[in-house]
């Protein structure tokens, strides 16, 4: 079951403020989605998720489905209760895994043989597989089995991965067992062409899904080009129904896409580079690792009341990733993600005040864009 | 400040309840100290080290003086501060550490020097430098600089050292700066020849300190001739102060060591080995990666009630490891120094009842011990 519900446009732009309701509890959108790859957000706890005021989780259906398998998990009673978590949980169709797998894989009208990164072990996975697949590991949104194509790419290959993704789109919406209990985004596609992407928004949206999101971006074009294809498909998809640009995350595009109709993103960038030492703060990154922060005794950020923020120092942060300790990127982690949290809640904030352009000019001047 | 008191013998073995008191709080002793070598608990919060019920912890010198050093430590206030812990504090002298060192280092009467593991870099500390770091450190106990002889080691060798550690033992009280705020415990060494151990434990006491340790021991010697020394070394250390022994942390050493008049423990054994996938349960040891718990939907121990066991099953933290999870290594951390807590909590609750050799006979048939 989801429901959604717009109750608030904003004045100046395109952004919007909803509600999306699953049988897991109610998200504000806009809203962004920490990423749980192999079921767990790396170095958090569920308990740390809610603590900094998550309440839908992104995990990878490729990487489940290989490790510990989608069997094993339906067998535990599904993802939340494997996994314990009992906030949103949406799985993607692991299509864009499979398709970065480059030379390992072959496409055909039915679907995907691929070679595992893992063991080298040959599978096939078509959208009746995958249907099967997000199914058993009973996410509350799944996503349509698409190809993902790479940046750039030709017109016409474009343009005939767009077909294949449609048909694969109706095949998993015909095979979709649970459709009361999981909803089914489709996913619209098309690269940078103007042309596929609009009839790719179409088409996709007459096959009439509960949600649609923005696939094929982020994948290596510039942003103002990214924006630009934002900008004129989301005026193409239903105003009643979620949009979700996939594998997004920097405080830049976040702020971009909710400006151009976006409700949900995900992206693993505030973990990963967490993991790595860089810490996003008000006053744009801090590499934790440099010299200059040896001594440094106060917070990562002054303005953050995370719990990093509340009880290290820069100092104590910086000794803890020169010492290899798995702390450091505890710390790191919960407050890139809680920093994105209370981005997106100061983005809501905006919206509701009708002040979104005056926000995002504060806020980049800050960070430290030149806008 | 520190105050000692023992208020129950048990009536069938040397095991004594006390009440530790340090400027950070109240301690029952016997008790068993985490290991937090590089200033953190390996995968823990402090927050969470004072969830499972820990009051003190223990932090290496020589790890510290490394990295950050010393003096970055004190400008940070001292390593309470930096580490934001406000428990106890004990921290080792580094001997244990830099005496392993085997071929980089150079002992003499005045001190020890010794390179780097880390750069390479040289370095000396003999007792008085080595006050001056525990001092800036201000952990509210504090070690003496001793010589820990290897094992086997020959008659001779060990007497030197024992004489060494003694002649730095006294230089250690004398260049103490923070007497009134850092209590020093005196080491009691000589090995496993039984007239150097009272020797060592006579004249040790003779210096008059706070409290006293018996180290050397658990480095590689049978456990029954462990056992045996502390058998013969407690009864020479004065009734009224605590009496700790360096190092070790199986279950089934506390207990023994409780049993012959040990008050404390430390040892990095139950946070290692879970970062390894090995817990501690109630009947035993589990490798968690083992195949055999692939679908085992049951608890790490089905009698623990830790935030690990109450809240995820063997399949899933099998799954962690296998994946490589920062998650594996907390959940099996958590649960490891939960139960080492609970057994000392049982083992104190055993003392008060006078039934600790019950209790031991009940832990170890389950735990799987033939005794």
């Amino acid at each position: 079951m989801l429901k959604f519900e717009v109750h608030k446009r904003e004045k100046n732009t395109m952004a919007r403020l909803g509600l999306l309701q699953t049988s897991h509890g109610t998200i504000e959108t806009p809203v962004f989605m920490p990423v749980g790859t192999q079921a767990t957000v790396k170095a958090m706890t569920p308990d740390e998720l809610k603590d900094i005021g998550a309440k839908i989780i992104l995990s990878n259906t490729y990487h489940l489905y290989l490790r510990p398998g989608h069997e094993l998990i339906e067998k535990a009673g599904g993802l939340h209760k494997f996994m314990s978590w009992n906030g949103s949980i949406l799985t993607d169709s692991g299509g864009f895994q499979i398709f970065s797998l480059n030379k390992l894989r072959n496409i055909s009208e039915d679907g995907v043989e691929f070679i595992s990164h893992l063991d080298g072990s040959r599978h096939f996975i078509g959208p009746e597989e995958n249907m099967r697949i997000q199914n058993a590991l009973g996410a509350d949104i799944i996503m349509a089995f698409d190809e993902c194509v790479p940046y750039p790419a030709d017109y016409d290959y474009v343009k005939n991965s767009m077909e294949l993704t449609l048909k694969w789109a109706k095949r998993c919406k015909e095979s979709h067992k649970r459709p009361d209990e999981q909803a089914l985004f489709g996913i619209v596609q098309g690269g940078t062409y103007r042309d596929l992407r609009e009839e790719s928004a179409r088409r996709t949206v007459d096959l009439d899904f509960p949600g649609y999101a923005i696939g094929g971006l982020s994948v290596g074009e510039e942003k103002e080009l990214m924006y630009e294809v934002i900008e004129y498909t989301t005026p193409l998809l239903p105003f009643d129904k979620p949009r979700y640009l996939m594998g997004v995350g920097s405080p830049d595009a976040l702020i971009e896409g909710v400006i151009r109709g976006i409700d949900m993103f995900d992206c693993v960038l505030p973990t990963r580079i967490a993991r790595n030492g860089t810490v996003m703060t008000s006053h744009g990154k801090l590499v934790i690792r440099n010299a200059e922060y040896a001594e440094d005794f106060r917070p990562l950020d002054e303005e953050c009341d995370c719990y990093a923020c509340r009880n290290f120092s820069r100092a104590y942060i910086r000794h803890l990733f020169k010492a290899g300790e798995i702390l450091a990127a505890r710390l790191a982690t919960i407050h890139n993600l809680y920093f994105l949290m209370k981005l997106m809640e100061k983005i809501r904030q905006a919206i509701k005040e009708d002040r979104l352009l005056e926000f995002r000019k504060e806020f980049f001047t800050k960070y430290g864009y030149v806008y």
